[in-house]
């Protein structure tokens, strides 16, 4: 293999051949390239972007770079992915939801970054809760109960570890071909036969435009069907929050209410919608609008909670949580923001209200800042609601006021207020199959 | 200084301020910048390029990491650059054609490498020769003799080394911008107030196509304008040899018969206009006719030999090489290239000549290899000259016949014979103020 060759290549805008990405990538594993030329590859890469066939090479080739687990024996096991929002509690319901339908979940996670959350940060709210099982475990538990989640672990395609370390000092990370390969690498590592994603477009999104992030989709889609997992993406509006509550304790009690039939609109419609493509491709389903009855039956009865409280039994945590909610912890302060004028909540930026949460304290600007977990903050309105001048528009919450003058700033910009009514766009914008 | 903001901002095809590049480059000398950023900020500026007034600054930047020589004392002092050709010998002619006409050079100058020569090797042919000369012994020569040559100091620019080898090594070398930055930081660092630039196109140049020699030529002589350097480049034709000697020995007695007034025409024509520009920049002359007659007055008259052998004698070689080739060095082998059908040279290869060249041992593919002195071509017939089958058209010189026959292979490409004679192409093709 001759690395600069490859650099060359890729540098002009020509494709890779498979045995040439393989090659590549093995040799920086074994540390035979140096990061520079990784470096080198990776701009041209950002910049002269991959084809499909190449971007599922890299896929093939990060999977393959660690361990594989195998769930076949168990039927079809699903998996659930999304890019990244602001108040995205989605995973919490879904898991126990789909798992009370009858199909076996296995979902391995990753901690907030930045303005987004995540989903272990948002278990960790729960007593005793453990984020952190064997794969013995994590594959039992898969098997007895339907249902498990665990902390992303490093054995799974390491390759895309040590090339994401790199893409995040020399500005590449960026780049579709790239996040499809390392998204899709770990999801096929982790064992799932199908894969739903859930591709966000808007300000709360890391791909705002929603061009990009059909692209997006398209490509992880096209990575997990080449790679013989049975993959769907729903493209979805991340413009303002998900639901109410942003930030973990908050966004645990919403879930817990959705999953007792009385959660916010746009959310449940969001699990529903999931959902639903999880059982069609577990073979559990065959239309969308029966998967989505069945499943709001499911809620609505109660048995999407009972098999929450099952599963976090499971996972060492604390069930009462589902009827005690001071149990997740309470924050010491909280402030409400009022409306300046009358009018109509013409947008609300999802991504500034994620940012003045991790000013709360919700999240981390860096990898293993620790956080406050009953920071966040519950917006009261959203776009197109009315409000009045003087009126709550939104609570922050957090147990350190030191940065709540600056948050208060940043939230307050997030509210646009206008005379008229605005048009309230579609939740779910398309469905990449 | 951020960093990775100044890796996005070039990933992104913005403009760097003079600023943030300076800032950039010597974080790098520091070792506060790693390989590895350095090395995706070179692809981002391979794909993205870079403007004039960046390209101007990271010269400038490049000239500050290190030593600046001064000769401001001494008048206008000019120097010269060729971006590298077959068979280009002008160097060895116009050092003393210059110094004669009353104009004072200071040249520092590479080893060749790939196809293309280098004044340092064709001088080392001179016995006693020396190309090493310190600092001190360089400007004294000048003052002195008024001409000197030396071999390139890692002392000046050395930020201009310490990025050429990483550039080496990422495939990041053949961009206009860093061609340009590196090779006249060395100039202006090397202190002459004139320069006069050679830039080759055609199949024997680093930048074979017109255009994007023209581009290099632009910029180099933007850079050297706006770094107070008066500077002039003329666009020559590289498509076949230069004269007909290419090797190291066997250009030292062509230079020598061009100082005797009995060189090629082409290379003495090359000579006489590179040669005026310098008499021009350095206020010797006021037009160019004027200037060239009478340059080649000095060397129908012999005095530009007469200065070649009093700088030979100043770097300790020995002048009566100008009477005695043989003291050159003599091959111990040579073979004769013969035609294959009648006709006309319709091309002659100069790129192939060359690697012909490096395959008879006359030079270098990787840095550091030695060579053989006396090997090389001597081509008997050019683009638009009549050739018989069976008549000779190049005669190949070694001392070591181990690659003769793969060089015989390559020579015999190089000629190009058809029924028709074709037009013969300006040697000057452009000259940019």
């Amino acid at each position: 293999m001759n690395a600069l060759a490859i650099i060359e290549k890729k540098r002009d805008g020509l494709a890779l051949s498979a045995q040439e990405i393989e090659d590549f990538i093995f040799a920086y594993v074994r540390e035979e390239i140096p990061d520079y030329q990784m470096a080198a590859f990776l701009m041209a890469v950002y910049l002269q972007g991959m084809n499909r066939q190449e971007t599922v090479a890299l896929t093939e080739t990060l999977v393959k770079s660690g361990q594989i687990l195998d769930f076949s024996a168990l039927g079809t096991v699903v998996d659930k992915h999304s890019t990244g929002g602001v108040g995205d509690k989605t995973t919490l319901v879904l898991l126990p939801l789909v798992a009370a339908a009858g199909v076996k979940i296995a979902k391995m996670s990753g901690r907030g970054l930045g303005h987004t959350g995540g989903t272990i940060d948002k278990l960790s709210c729960i007593p005793g809760f453990r984020t952190d099982l064997s794969q013995a475990e994590f594959q039992r538990q898969v098997r007895e109960i339907g249902v498990a989640i665990t902390s992303q672990t490093p054995k799974l395609a390491p390759a895309d570890g040590k090339l994401y370390s790199l893409r995040d000092v020399t500005a590449t990370v960026e780049s579709i071909p790239l996040i499809a390969s390392s998204v899709m690498s770990k999801k096929i590592a982790s064992g799932a036969q199908a894969i739903v994603l859930d591709v966000k477009t808007g300000s709360g999104a890391f791909m705002p435009e929603f061009e990009r992030a059909r692209e997006l989709a398209l490509i992880m889609t096209a990575i997990g069907n080449s790679l013989g997992r049975k993959t769907v993406a729903l493209i979805t509006n991340m413009d303002q929050p998900l639901g109410f509550a942003v930030g973990n304790q908050l966004e645990v009690v919403e879930a817990l209410e959705t999953l007792k039939g009385r959660g916010p609109a746009d959310l449940e419609e969001l699990c529903l919608a999931l959902g639903a493509e999880m059982l069609l491709l577990a073979g559990k389903e065959t239309d969308l609008t029966t998967a989505k009855n069945s499943l709001k039956k499911l809620l609505v009865e109660g048995r999407a909670l009972e098999y929450f409280r099952r599963f976090v039994a499971a996972q060492g945590g604390d069930p009462a949580v589902t009827d005690d909610y001071s149990l997740l912890g309470q924050p010491r302060h909280r402030r409400k923001l009022t409306a300046k004028t009358s009018g109509f909540v013409a947008r609300l930026d999802a991504r500034k209200v994620g940012q003045a949460a991790v000013l709360l304290g919700a999240g981390r600007q860096q990898k293993g800042e620790s956080i406050d977990l009953t920071a966040g903050i519950y917006v009261q309105k959203k776009t197109g609601d009315a409000v009045a001048a003087g009126e709550c528009v939104a609570e922050m919450f957090c147990s350190n006021l030191e940065k709540i003058e600056a948050a208060a700033e940043i939230l307050a910009q997030a509210f646009v207020i206008t005379a008229e009514k605005p048009e309230i766009p579609p939740l779910i914008l398309d469905r990449i199959l």
